[in-house]
C-alpha cells in the first residue's frame, strides 16, 4: 500500500519511489531509535573447532520481538561478527578521544558486515528494524580467543 | 592393573585399597597441576529463552585431549555452572583482600557443582583431570544476563 502511494505520487517513477520509500523507512527507524529498549536476547556463537567465540546481547522492545526469528538471526549472526571481525568497541562514541584507531575497523556497527561487506552492520541492524517495527540496540559483547 | 596390585598390597582390604588409590590419583593430579596448559576450548552456554549466557575458556596441554568428548564436555557444563551460578570470581586468589564475599558463592572453582552438589567445581576438574591425563585450567568466563 505504502509502495502503491508512492508510486502514485511520483506518478509511475519507479527509482523516485524507491528513494522516497528509503528515506521514509530511514526517518521511521531514526524515530524508533529513541524509543527504549529493555526486552532481548543473549547469544553466542562458537566458531568450528572451539578456538574463538563471541556472545553478545541485542535488545529491542517487547518480548515479543525478542522471540521473532528475524531477531534471533540479526543476534546469531552479529555474534558471527564479532567472532570473526574482533571489534573493541560498539559505536564510535565509544572510542576514547584521540585514540589511534579505525573507527571503521574497531566499532561492531561501522565495520562491513561479513555476510555482505557493501553495508555496514549499522546497516543490517536498521533493515530488522524497519522489519519488525522496534528499535533494536547492541547492548555489550564478548569475545575469546584461544590463548589471548 | 593398578586397581589389582593396591589390592595385593593391601591384602585384599577394598576399602583401605580405595583410599590408597584416591590419594595417588590426587598426586597425580597435584603433579599435573604444574605443567602449563596452552590448547583447549572456547564454550558457550545459552538458557533457554536467551534471558542467560555464560562463555568460558578452558585449558589443557594438547590439541589432542582439547578434542576428547570428556573435554568438551567438561566446558560445556562450566559454560551451565556459570550461567546458572554466576561466580565472580575463578578461584580464591582472585578475590580482593578484606573483600566482604563467601569464597564458595563467589569463586567459580570452590562453588558447589550444579548437577552434584556434593562435590565442588573443582572436584570435577581434577576428575576430569585424571581421565584425560593431562592438567586442565580454567582461564576465563563471561556473563550476559538480559539487562543487567
Amino acid at each position: 500500500m505504502a509502495c502503491r502511494n508512492v508510486l502514485l505520487e511520483t506518478k509511475g517513477n519507479m527509482e523516485k519511489a524507491a528513494q522516497i520509500l528509503k528515506q521514509r523507512s530511514l526517518l521511521q527507524v531514526e524515530i524508533k531509535a529513541k524509543r527504549s529498549t529493555t526486552q532481548g536476547i543473549i547469544e553466542a556463537y562458537v566458531h568450528t573447532g572451539g578456538r574463538i567465540g563471541a556472545m553478545v546481547e541485542v535488545n529491542c522492545e517487547t518480548d515479543f520481538v525478542a522471540r521473532t526469528d528475524e531477531f534471533k538471526a540479526l543476534a546469531y549472526h552479529l555474534a558471527m561478527q564479532v567472532a570473526a571481525m574482533t571489534p573493541q568497541f560498539i559505536s564510535r562514541e565509544e572510542v576514547p578521544e584521540r585514540a589511534d584507531i579505525e573507527p571503521e575497523t574497531a566499532c561492531l556497527l561501522l565495520q562491513p558486515y561479513i555476510k555482505d561487506p557493501d553495508k555496514t552492520v549499522q546497516d543490517i541492524i536498521a533493515e530488522t528494524i524497519a522489519k519488525v517495527g522496534e528499535n533494536i540496540k547492541v547492548s555489550r559483547f564478548a569475545r575469546f580467543e584461544l590463548g589471548r
